[in-house]
């Protein structure tokens, strides 16, 4: 059972070594501005927007926080796969490859297995196909067709359960490779602009490995990082976990980003809180999402899931961010690097989104 | 009356002069490849798929064509205002600043006008607003309630009849700056693979203006330019005029390549056909649109109009293409560039789309 998130250290070389090991087999994703986003964020809500149904009731009543904002989005939709995931997935085969004795016990012939309804799925279907090993994948029995399909005939993995070496979720490092793109794109891009660079990043945070790896990314750079997660049903664990002190184990939620159902793991955890790595977790409602999420389609002429959009929505709409960013920014503002995690959403499930 | 169509040049160079004049106010928008696509248009058809309702009758029975084909999609859904007539319209303004006599008859405080229902309309709202110059508007009765909005709210013009300049449709070189760029970005982005360069590129096809300018920045290079159009209730003009020698002046078609029901202009004609800059003209049916725009959506996580794929659907589902495309290029193949030109399509007539 090789499992690459407890065997290699977690900080900001080993991030880069994991890019190196996988940049071959990933895209590096575009970022994209976008002046009508970017306007939006920098300009004050009105008292009526803070007090509308589907609106946190907390805001009601509030001066509307006037944060200066000039937004860098992150492209993971347009990712392998469709999504982020795709980088953890290669990351484990490569690891697994270097391993000693793992050829020569017959593990390329074995393959590889792993348990994921989404994207995980697809991804490490891809990355074992790539190096001709099997993958197999465990499913679970409600997951969505779609996914199903794709795991099985695009990417050619097989659905059984046994008897080849366990692929568990990839580490941090791998998934943080996308926060040092991000951090060197904006570098090169921004070279004609007055901007030095980003001031911080904001990530949703389901599990907590992409938030994680991020936070490792930024580890030493001066770069805040923030989480965001749906506040609906309770999906929110980490933010309350994070205030609380102490991480939520459970949880159990309908959240539209289904992406972001899962309680926060125990080795984020400890990058997001015990090391202080992330300064900050947010939470938007449903609606909020939806709003996001229609601005990016309409606006940014993008496909991205619910869960892509949530760190966009704290932007745009949770005033505690906002103010936050407000006191500590003045002025100046910031330049905030907003990660869309994926794109994968049925055209179906869409429509049905905003019927 | 300032007519920039007639008063430029058409040449190579005249694009480059038109790129240099309109560079600073519009996005050098990607290039993106995708893995699933390009395997898609390299493999051949199954006799099946030839036969399919839906698919063109001509292709029944025969031997489905062998292509290689590797793709490039120029993303102008990612333009400002969502198409590539943002250049354009940039370009008019820029060209009307710079003409004598203009601004010192009180050109500016009379402001542009123009007519449109489309893409055009805001295109020109947003480039007259970035100058402070007022921009008015003539739009049919019938034009979409969001594009009416987005042209008055968004971009701040006016929906009014006289007294004003009038900026006709943009020249082809201003068009054809979009296709310099492709070309230079190919070339960069292809350094670490096999391929020099693009072979081909393939455009669609309403007024003719974008394909002209693309043909016009091919001038001498030796990359081929084909026109690409919807069969529907004969919006296929360009094609069955370059095909007779004579254009087809009128048309009546309500394809859902909503962009593409005008009939080629006599300027673009010049281009495309009288100086035979373009190598051949290609048409898709409906259902062949609908497919692409699904693959679209689903593997490229990018929202386009339906008039955006048509050149793709070209590539994919048009056996003429495919087969000229196998007898020209053989086993090396094509490396293609495909321009997706705009995105401007409401979520709402998305979802009826794919009901």
């Amino acid at each position: 059972m090789a499992d690459p998130s407890t065997t290699s250290p977690l900080t900001r070389a080993s991030v880069q070594v994991a890019h190196d090991l996988i940049r071959s087999h990933i895209h590096k994703t575009p970022v994209l501005t976008n002046k009508t986003l970017t306007q939006l964020a920098s300009t004050p809500r009105t008292a009526a927007d803070l007090e509308k149904e589907g609106s946190n009731p907390e805001w009601k009543g509030r001066t509307p926080a006037r944060p200066v904002l000039r937004l860098w989005f992150k492209c993971e939709n347009l990712q392998r796969i469709g999504a982020f995931k795709a980088r953890g997935a290669f990351h484990a085969i490569e690891r697994l490859k270097q391993e000693p004795g793992w050829a020569e016990s017959g593990g390329r012939e074995k393959g590889v297995i792993t348990h994921s309804s989404g994207n995980h799925a697809q991804a490490l279907a891809l990355a074992a196909r790539t190096n001709s090993i099997p993958a197999y994948i465990i499913m679970p029995t409600i997951s969505a067709p779609p996914k199903i399909a794709a795991t099985r005939d695009t990417y050619g993995a097989t659905v059984v359960f046994s008897g080849s070496t366990s692929v568990e979720r990839e580490a941090a490092t791998a998934r943080g490779t996308m926060g040092l793109e991000l951090q060197d794109q904006v570098l090169e891009q921004s070279s004609s602009s007055s901007s030095a660079g980003l001031d911080a990043i904001i990530t949703p945070c389901g599990g907590g490995g992409m938030l994680s790896g991020v936070a490792l990314s930024c580890e030493g750079t001066g770069i805040r990082v923030f989480g965001a997660e749906p506040s609906f049903e309770g999906a929110d664990d980490a933010k309350r976990g994070y205030y609380a002190g102490e991480r939520v184990e459970a949880v159990s939620t309908l959240t539209i980003a289904d992406g972001l159902r899962t309680p926060v793991g125990k080795i984020p955890w400890s990058i997001i809180y015990e090391r202080r790595l992330v300064a900050g977790m947010y939470s938007v409602t449903e609606d909020e999402i939806k709003a996001a999420l229609r601005l990016v389609y309409e606006r940014m002429k993008l496909v991205v899931e619910p869960s892509a959009v949530v760190g966009l929505a704290v932007a745009l709409f949770n005033e505690d961010f906002r103010a936050m960013v407000e006191r500590e920014a003045g002025e100046k503002g910031w330049d905030l690097g907003i990660v869309f995690s994926g794109g994968n959403v049925s055209l179906d499930a869409l429509g049905k989104l905003f019927a």
